[in-house]
């Protein structure tokens, strides 16, 4: 058995400047326009193999994953509607998100009747530009918001679409982090979005600063992160890893991790994995308000990690969850929609679930027989006063229970003590040969 | 395994005609002087027996039915307290309640002292007759509004109760709708209370609807009606077919089901049997306010069929629970206590249940790695908004949980949507070979 | 199969009868200076002596026990602080609280510097004198009210602290009343406070008053009654009794039992003992507030009972807890904080928690099927109105759940009941041959 590593504690300072360095990375992804496929998600990829040994795998169109087949690439350089007067009335270099993304090329004039069909707007948000996809069903189309719809009045319009879709490849990033261990944690989030920040960007954001923390630290267990495009890019991973799977011991996938909302973690199908407790109780102890709810099968690629075929034990860490704003898949998903110590607080609550993952061990009471003489061995601070220390109550709960069922998170969630002060009271009573650690399961 | 037949949706013009189809039929029951035995019953039945073909039971007296024994039979064809005038100031042709149940014959004149220990009122409702009985103690007496008892300042009263019990038989009514198996729901009531509506007519009424109901269907399972005298009907009944009771699977005693309160289910002794499970969900998607409540050892023939030496799962259905309002066992629970629309909707949380008696399953996956590409089989309907549809969720709810642990009934309950969108869904899933049925446990 | 004892009630005669004698024994313990060893206990347990037959055992210095060592023996003659003019400013001769127990002895004139650091007060209540220890680090010291404290002014006082801190022993008192079975049930209490009436006096009295009660009463149960010095003392006895902890089949450490507060029970370690759930269903329907506590490895000496290598069905019976009240561990903890009603209504808790351990047993129903007609019999009072009697509604309890997987406490549980009203139904069910009783698992 390893040694178990200490807590890496970040500091308000770290914090404040992780969250700046958060915000500066989605500044720079924003005005890329990504998709499933093509060359927005390789420029995003290849930003963030500057910051780390991200691997970049290609996948060619056809290629059978599961019960689907990887799409053709689709590629985009200009996109507008004109009026007859040559105004862009619709202009896709002000907005990738102005073109359904896998839209169709598109040459020619089109009757103001034909071009409705094609439209899409919010009307009752006038000001915002809806985000669509048609993926799979080959098709063109054009959102606006709805002001500029009301503004068409003209009987023909000259369209533009310089797309193609065509046999390519679907691209997507992996960073593996070696470990003490072959045991994995899967960490994963979606680069299909345009410019979205708080949908893809912010989870891509906490996963790379997440990816570079743990590159500094000792590892028990191996890191897995996926930067993958949603659906189609984690049925590719996972038809190519199956055999490999049964190493994923904890997962995650991070979204929408930006805004102002509170936290909300998602639990895996399974309900009770180390990490639906272990996240549970990461949030309890955060000091913000937050929600634990419970699995369901529509969301992010968890969807696709917890089919009942693989039943991975993987959450989802959100603040506020996609579809409970109106902001979701909109214009104003924007750089002002997120906050830099958001992202912060989201990054912390990270760091302290994977140190639950790396600490956590269920240990043996050497004298289980009574309390052993803890003031002997000068580890149990009696104060003057009646109150007892949170310290000492942790070396109390750790004796008591220390029976080989329980684990330092069990014991943390019976007493109601962060998991630190617990494992900070079991390294001290490890130290005195007062706990043995059992051999793992 | 035999398809599973489609719901048959009751539309509101069917509820509206069904409340007054029942409302009706206890208005032709309500005049009927019923007893635990005598020719109240027989009439009841008969009435019944119109309907469908119910099978129309006597056991003579004195047969041993488990620890009890077949009374004699009641009969009574007129009572009255005269006073010196001959009028009739207590008048069984005014009301079927103003003699005790069970009273043996008396004619003869009966100082006011001795008369008053064989009167019984309710001073809290001097306008209401209480409803008494005395069947295993040989006595006589009536019931009277208290205004009535307070007026009686004569010295002595000629007193008529002409009855007879004597020798005879205890009749009760049966009606089985064989299924395509031989596995039984059986469905209970009491047909034992003369004039008193929610207490045993409305229950005679959505029984003999939902069994006229259920004969225009296909079923999966045969169906089993009891009309019996309460306890005694219930023991004979038990006492006959203790050999065939395993056939029952699923079970329901209906009772107080048209006043205006909300609706209670009482759970079998069991506590988790399918009908607890299925009456429940019914009762959360149906629109109104409900209860359910834990077993207890009192109530209506629930009492019998959940004795622990048969412990059957059977729950008790009704609206106010007996016993927790004033009009129980009173002349107030009259025509004008019952509505027929509430009876209607009673009704059709019967059929509900029913509904997933017959269409529960379990099924497997058969894509079970990922999620199947619903939209290229052209069963995924993806809106404009961000909105799921309800039938999306379905679909996605029974291929994340259908892994051969969970019936349709429990994907519902673990999903919060109706049933009925559940299996729907599942029917869809089954048409494209997404689910296999699974072989039944 | 023994017959089970009939429940003894306590009048509220005798309850007053018994506050008072309780009160009484807390008069007389309270003048004495105790402490884990030396003549305090040894006085204290002698005045138990004289009421019942308490064997008082001895244990020498340095035997090891568990983990610990028994300490030195304290006994102490006299002690003060006093000024220039020979004035006691603190004297221990008017409360022994004023010097820290197992304090070394001193006799010198101590500059004030060097005596504040050996002053112990309690600014926040500045009339109260808190109560401190130093059992196992050799030291001395004084505890006294903030304003005494504030009035030393002069340079320097003489000290005295007339101790022996030697060789000797430790003292505890146990009680064994044999009962019809070897099982046993634990009560223990600590003796070892000095002047402090709830903390330590309360358990001490009631714990004498339940003996005496068992002493008169026919027992299933064996108990034994511990008196014992906290911690050491505890540990003690487990150390010498290991081979016979299997006996122990139920316990209760009982302590601060006659202050103003609700009741609490705080659970064993297991959390699901019969004690546990006897307890709660005894509070329940005690008629006063109270709270269920889930247990904790900090309180009394639970704590070793319960520790992981012994783990015995042993809960705490307390009102306040200790350390929720600003009076634990100071002299306001006199004989004005507890209440002879307030006794007197813990040990009736306590008994009726005896009751339960007593009586308590399966059945089984011997008519399972329908249920016994109760009428024929002479045991159902069915009354004039709608209302079930609840002893009636405890016969329909007892039979539906006596299926030899319930016991009476169990179904008093389940029915809302107090077991006293089931166990009576039991015995009346017992005498008429509807239920046997089951051989004891």
């Amino acid at each position: 058995m390893l040694p178990v590593p200490k807590p890496v504690e970040a500091s308000a300072l770290e914090a404040d400047a992780a969250g700046r360095e958060m915000f500066e990375l989605i500044e720079a992804l924003y005005p890329i326009c990504r998709s499933i496929t093509g060359d927005g998600v390789r420029q995003t990829l290849r930003l963030l193999a500057e910051r780390f040994p991200l691997m970049i795998h290609e996948v060619p169109t056809g290629t059978q994953v599961l019960d689907w087949t990887v799409p053709k690439e689709w590629n985009i350089r200009d996109a507008y509607v004109k009026d007859s007067r040559g105004n862009r009335v619709v202009d896709f270099r002000k907005s990738n998100l102005h073109v359904v993304s896998y839209s169709v090329p598109i040459r020619r004039r089109v009757p103001i009747e034909e071009l409705r069909e094609h439209l899409h707007t919010l009307p009752e948000h006038p000001d915002w530009i809806p985000y669509r996809t048609s993926y799979y069903t080959e098709n063109w189309g054009f959102c606006l918001n709805y002001t500029q719809y009301l503004a068409l009045r003209e009987k023909e319009y000259d369209v533009l679409i310089d797309s193609s879709l065509a046999e390519g490849r679907l691209t997507y990033g992996e960073l593996l982090l070696a470990g003490e261990t072959t045991d994995e944690v899967l960490i994963s989030c979606h680069v299909c979005h345009p410019s979205l920040c708080n949908d893809n960007l912010s989870g891509i954001a906490v996963a790379a600063l997440l990816a570079e923390h743990l590159g500094r630290t000792r590892r028990r267990y191996s890191y897995r992160f996926l930067f993958v495009p949603g659906t189609i890019g984690a049925l590719t991973w996972l038809s190519a890893h199956e055999a490999e799977l049964h190493k994923i011991k904890h997962g995650l996938v991070l979204a929408n991790l930006g805004d102002r909302g509170p936290f909300t973690y998602k639990k895996s199908r399974r309900g009770n994995a180390e990490v639906d407790r272990a996240m549970a109780h990461v949030l309890r102890h955060c000091g913000e308000d937050y929600h634990v709810a419970e699995f369901s099968p529509y969301g992010y690629d968890e969807r696709q990690y917890c089919s009942p075929g693989f039943d991975l034990p993987v959450g989802c860490f959100m603040r506020t969850p996609e579809q409970t704003r109106p902001e979701y898949h909109t214009s104003a998903d924007d750089l002002t929609f997120i906050r830099p110590e958001r992202l912060a607080a989201s990054l912390e609550n990270c760091k302290s679930l994977v140190a639950i993952f790396e600490q956590n061990a269920a240990y043996l009471n050497t004298h289980p027989k009574g309390e052993p003489q803890l003031g002997r061995r000068g580890i149990y601070r009696k104060l003057g006063g009646p109150d007892l220390e949170t310290g000492n109550l942790a070396l109390l709960w750790m004796l008591s229970f220390s029976d080989g069922r329980s684990s330092v998170l069990d014991i943390a969630e019976r007493s109601g003590l962060p998991f630190r002060t617990v494992q900070t009271a079991a390294t001290t009573l490890l130290e005195h040969g007062l706990l043995t650690q059992l051999a793992e399961s």
